[in-house]
């Protein structure tokens, strides 16, 4: 993976708010939409979930999850060559008392003002997804697998 | 659901080019992006995979699936109220032999005709999800689930 593929990966994490958050509902796969933010150290994905919802039992019964982010169409591209990443990983839950919850919850807030008020919500928590390998398809033909210190190193790239 | 909500889920479903793909992949969920089109009376999401793929893998080891459409955002929107339709469903692949192949096909080369090419590859096939449920979030707050009846008609609207 060179600078550029590392930088563009980087951007769309960055910049893409939503992503879509695949859980194993009953056995079956279920898939929802999720604001979220990657931690400052790449560590970790934050999501902001209502317990009511399907998503957030379905976490807390297993916590094996997928989560893709895909680059928006511009004009003129092909839908079949969308930049995406794709990321396995484990969710846990990150309640007020725990460590890292302050950053975590900055990091989300930095990139999602609006979600200021769920905050205030006492069924939303945050999760934080430890990433443990990703599928980044940078265009048609231009995909690679990263996992281990290779992944860690993409996601935390010096500033 | 009323005759504009219905609306706006079908303008969904037609104009967003892809989506994305929830399968089970060794007991845990992944997801994938997928370009998609919607057979003509609403029976099913049609996507062209390849056998390469591990999501194709997944479909034929276990059918069950989940699709999400997401409205792109728009400048002013917020991130947290995009609305977006998420399907639970089943795969079956469609080969060329199959009833109903070519209308599939028609289906999908129509809204992608960037895939054309990849129609000669042999390692790529077609596959239609058949939907069991969706559920609807057409903005903050307002989300419906929609089954039977009440599914086949809101996917298939009066012309």
């Amino acid at each position: 993976m060179d600078a550029t593929e590392s930088a563009a990966l980087m951007s769309l994490l960055r910049t893409q708010p939503v992503a879509s958050l695949a859980t194993l509902h009953k056995g079956a796969p279920a898939v929802s939409m999720v604001p979220f933010a990657l931690l400052p150290d790449g560590s970790g994905f934050v999501i902001h979930v209502s317990q009511l919802a399907t998503h957030t039992q379905d976490m807390l019964h297993n916590p094996a999850v997928a989560l893709l982010v895909t680059a928006p169409l511009a004009v003129g591209d092909s839908p079949l060559a969308l930049p995406r990443a794709s990321v396995q990983g484990q969710a846990r839950q990150c309640l007020p008392v725990a460590r890292g919850y302050e950053q975590a919850r900055q990091a989300y807030l930095a990139k999602l003002p609006d979600a200021v008020p769920l905050f205030s919500f006492g069924d939303f928590s945050l999760f934080v997804i430890e990433p443990e390998a990703i599928r980044w398809v940078a265009g048609f033909g231009r995909a690679m697998s990263l996992v281990g210190e290779r992944m860690r190193a993409a996601l935390n790239p010096p500033a």
